[in-house]
């Protein structure tokens, strides 16, 4: 058994998107200090780094992170190389995709990953993210996670619009992976986010099994 | 497969360690209010509920949460019960064990999980943990990973001793389980902490799966 690590390494120099909580980690008791034990404190925005979305994100009244079913945030997941020429995944990319049948978790490597095996300190808006037309097109097929390289599975440009598609047919979205060391192929995947109660979001470590 | 999920929720509700940091989880950006999405924000001791510990909580210079072994985290485990009425896990309470040979990980379910089902909102001192020669017991048969249902592996009386020698020893201690619906016996343990740059700890969602 072969256990890739595919999450983000949270610290203080990890970039988040615009607006958001800046990541703040350090310690708060130390032993150095006199203290019984190092202590060290956290404070983030629930969307930072390798994080899942629930439909409370976009939709008010919406699921909150504690009901996502783990019967959906693990399970056979499909890993998809899109072109790195490809800067928009619409459903017409998609067709000239083999998406096995059947897949019900499907994660998307894109352009992306080259972003990530030196992490830069900004946000960027130039991702590679789905549009809405892609969005339906997975919920069609009867899609029930979605993951990709970068912190929206959404193109900058129809952040509402791909979301909203997603989350109201209650996919799980899976932002922020690193996928830069990992191969196309067909995994286990295990996305164990916090057990946030009533957050519309969490951060998530997750790994893909390779048997 | 059954996946049982073995994490304490996190809310602002959730009692921590004596000086701890309190858990603060609520939106900051809401839709209501006009913004975009909902987005929330968490703050914590990263020591908060369900979470591991690294040898750097005890032992200055040791090594961080993000150095964890994966191969550690993930595996086969037993889930011990320990009659009720036993207050202290000492290493003759274990000799009555039946612990299967070659066990590497070993979750111990206490008095304690009857804390759980009703989380209480305050700290208590006289919960079940171990002590030094548990610890030592443990080493020497070579068990690298061990999960207890409360806050601490050991005992209120013996926190330092009874870390160190399991710290020192490389073991990963896996603390703030909810163990009070899962029964004795062989699970899969799937145990994903945040990956949390240079941390002495590091929350996590733990689930056991029953193949």
């Amino acid at each position: 058994m072969i256990i890739h690590d595919i999450t983000v390494p949270i610290s203080n120099r990890l970039f988040v998107w615009p607006g958001d909580r800046p990541v703040s980690l350090g310690r708060i008791s130390k032993l150095e200090e006199g203290a019984e034990s190092n202590v060290s404190a956290l404070s983030l925005s629930v969307h930072t780094g390798t994080h899942v979305d629930a439909p409370a994100h976009f939709i008010a009244g919406g699921g909150t992170v504690e009901g996502l079913p783990l019967e959906v945030l693990v399970g056979p997941a499909a890993l998809v190389e899109i072109p790195a020429e490809v800067r928009l995944i619409t459903a017409e990319v998609l067709e000239q995709v083999d998406l096995p049948a059947g897949t019900e978790r499907v994660l998307f490597k894109t352009w992306n990953s080259t972003f990530w095996p030196e992490l830069e300190d900004h946000f960027r808006t130039d991702y590679v993210g789905l549009d809405e037309s892609t969005a339906r097109w997975l919920v069609a097929r009867g899609v029930k996670l979605v993951g990709i390289d970068y912190l929206s599975v959404s193109s900058y440009a129809h952040t509402t619009s791909t979301h909203l598609a997603l989350l109201q047919a209650g996919v799980v979205l899976l932002e922020g992976l690193d996928l830069s060391k990992v191969r196309a192929g067909e995994y286990e995947l295990f996305c164990l986010p916090l057990k946030l109660l009533g957050s519309d979001g969490a951060p998530a470590r997750v790994v893909l099994i390779e048997r």
